[in-house]
């Protein structure tokens, strides 16, 4: 549904009212007092992007402010601090009465906050018939290079991507380490041309940066660095693709590069070439044998 | 809950990471760029704060705007954009598939935005297993004289609101303006010297008022400015002070004004007087007859 709505919701605005930079980007740009503010919303919904039956409130918690996090990550933004939004069950979740739950919700958020300069500065907390929601706002602001948008592929350019792809479930998805420290070396090491974090699957990611950018791409298949939890897999390159919940950061740069890059990646990057942009706008997947097949954006739909 | 769990977080949050100026305030101030954020959250359940079974899309998605406007009211602040966050019923919401409830709730939000001046510029979308909630994030920038907190009303000042009170749950709380206009004309016209939204009722924040401007207060029982739908009621007295979801401001201006400003309110307002701080910090109720008593926070919380 979100995909269709978003579009709606891109031809309803009027004109004037869509501040150009970043709206349909992982953040928003709005310009402030002469600075800038990078500002993004993710809402998670228990049983749909974490489960309360499963997984420690401290665990669910940290996770509500790293996809936020890893949102100003693709902006290459820093963060200077967040709003939390909870809708508590009455009853309570995962066994722990609301007060309680709140409480350690929140923190497993603050060790994160403090590693990355994000303080909780506010919010606004309500109890309801459940399920648990929570409803994250984060605010930085730009880099030393100004925001990174999905919006600046060039044909040519080579993609990479930071990290392991697929299998995100088996854990990565609550524990990831949102690439903020990473998107702001990359941006200083390089001109990056766009960047997007990888939270629906790579192919539907790819797919979003290749619209915004006017341009196609050509995917390596046997260069995915696919998640050492899926080797044993049959399907491995298929849920590298489109598991989702990577957490990772998609960059183009300028071909000419991706050697240098790769070779010696900024302090702290692990780096992965999985193929470059293209003039013409289809997005295809190269296989090991040298067949191209369109690559689909079958990321995964939160439902 | 809320008020527990607040405490909690106050005492837990790290001093250096505890921006000084409004926090625990309607909105939060965060130094930015040379100038100043100002920003709120606020979220909002069905079959809480508005039943998608009895009101239409449109009126619920207002709300969940107006509602953030009227915190950046209480800080005489310009709105200057929102971000949207929904959790969307799989099954959708008061006979509407999920797509169309959006867009209409959405429709509901845009003739508020416009004549506010404050955009939709982004958010979150998801959809899950229900029930339907909104979660708004505001943004605005202070006023021509800065920002007003509740924290400074002073021994001796007039109380004054700006609206009626009480009743609210026959309409008002869907349908109500925000009072930022009015706002924005009383920092023009006066000193105002702390000032809070009547979210909750006036007894429960009228005491937060006074808590944090470390006074009491003395409210005139036959000066309230009880709603017409109440006439009837023989607890229309309570129920003003009670009934929560007025979204009046509360607001302390000097004695010596008082006249003045209920003589010939700035362009627009309306406002009544209900009774002035004290220096004892008792918050207490003065009954037609003369006979006085705590003025208990008794306001509506959401359960």
């Amino acid at each position: 549904m979100e995909l269709d709505f978003v579009q709606w919701l891109a031809d309803r605005l009027p004109p004037e009212n869509r501040p150009g930079e970043g709206v349909g980007d992982d953040a928003v740009l709005l310009p402030l007092g002469g600075g800038q503010l990078v500002t993004a919303a993710d809402l998670l919904i228990d049983g749909v992007h974490f489960s309360s039956q499963e997984h420690s409130p401290e665990r669910i918690g940290r996770k509500a402010l790293a996809v936020n996090l890893s949102d100003l990550a693709a902006m290459a933004s820093r963060p200077t601090g967040f709003l939390l939004s909870l809708a508590v069950p009455r009853g309570g979740a995962g066994g722990l009465p609301p007060d309680r739950l709140a409480r350690r919700l929140v923190e497993g958020m603050l060790p994160l906050a403090e590693e990355f300069g994000c303080p909780l500065v506010g919010g606004d907390t309500n109890v309801g018939p459940g399920p648990l929601v929570l409803a994250v706002t984060v605010f930085g602001e730009p880099g030393p290079r100004g925001s990174t948008l999905r919006s600046g592929a060039r044909a040519g350019d080579a993609l990479l991507v930071t990290g392991e792809l697929g299998g995100s479930l088996a854990g990565k998805h609550l524990d990831f380490t949102p690439r903020v420290a990473e998107a702001l070396r990359l941006v200083e090491a390089t001109d990056v041309h766009a960047m997007i974090d990888l939270s629906d699957g790579l192919s539907l990611d790819l797919n979003r940066l290749c619209r915004a950018s006017g341009v196609g791409a050509r995917v390596e298949a046997s260069r995915l660095p696919v998640s050492e939890s899926l080797v044993d897999e049959p399907d491995a390159i298929e849920r590298a693709l489109s598991d989702g919940e990577d957490f990772e950061l998609l960059l183009a740069v300028a071909d000419t590069e991706k050697d240098r890059l790769l070779q010696s990646p900024p302090g702290g990057c692990r780096l992965f070439w999985i193929g470059n942009a293209t003039e013409p706008t289809d997005v295809v997947l190269r296989r090991s044998g040298g067949a191209e097949e369109p690559l689909q954006p079958r990321g995964y739909e939160h439902r």
